[in-house]
């Protein structure tokens, strides 16, 4: 079931290029907001905190879809449409660091709230789209 | 229930800034791509072609979502979550045009395929976020 992501559209995931994520609220209608992301060869992931809209979405209904638009070109875009089949909070404070490298350049990330448990999840590609 | 776009973020929908648009797929999955959208002070509007996935799942069922992010900063952002009202060709071929002039600068829609009938898709506003 598992889908590969293509080799011609696999520098939108590494570009920092926002994902728009896609989740399902509680009466199943759909949300989306724009996330970091990466790739790790096998599943693409983003990072979120506990208890956030999109959170309880996919705790609730793992199916999710992220599309991503070329920066350099919007016409050239990803859509990964999967599951979210891990959520877990190991490692996800270095991740997050890891996504505010990519997208801001800085080490650290910086909009931490106190409190706050960094969440990363992991997308099982399993139907993708790519245009351009 | 209709809800008004907040005049804080209504600057995003007059921007050349593209809609992620989130429609429910058959069963009930998440689907987004990227759209041309305008807003015509009530609802907010994209343009598809007949028969297009997007074109089937609205038709099937009116819930949708659309993030917008502000093209001078991506953390600037407004998520408009509502449903399809209404869907006509009347028009669509104009409109299509006119987005066209918004988001490339040109007249005259350059993408056109042949047979292709063109869409307007007017979404009533339900619940809106804005971030930034």
């Amino acid at each position: 079931m598992s889908q590969m992501i293509p080799e011609s559209h696999k520098d939108l995931l590494e570009k920092p290029a926002f994902g728009n994520l896609g989740t399902l609220m509680t009466d199943g209608s759909p949300q989306v907001t724009p996330v970091w992301v990466d790739y790790d060869g096998k599943f693409v992931r983003f990072n979120s905190a506990k208890g956030r809209v999109k959170d309880k979405n996919v705790r609730r209904d793992p199916r999710v879809s992220i599309s991503l638009q070329d920066p350099a070109n919007p016409y050239r875009y990803l859509e990964v449409r999967g599951r979210v089949v891990e959520i877990t909070e190991k490692g996800a404070d270095d991740h997050i660091n890891k996504l505010s490298q990519k997208y801001l350049g800085k080490l650290v990330y910086p909009f931490r709230q106190p409190g706050e448990v960094r969440v990363t999840y992991k997308i099982e590609p399993q139907k993708v789209s790519s245009m351009g």
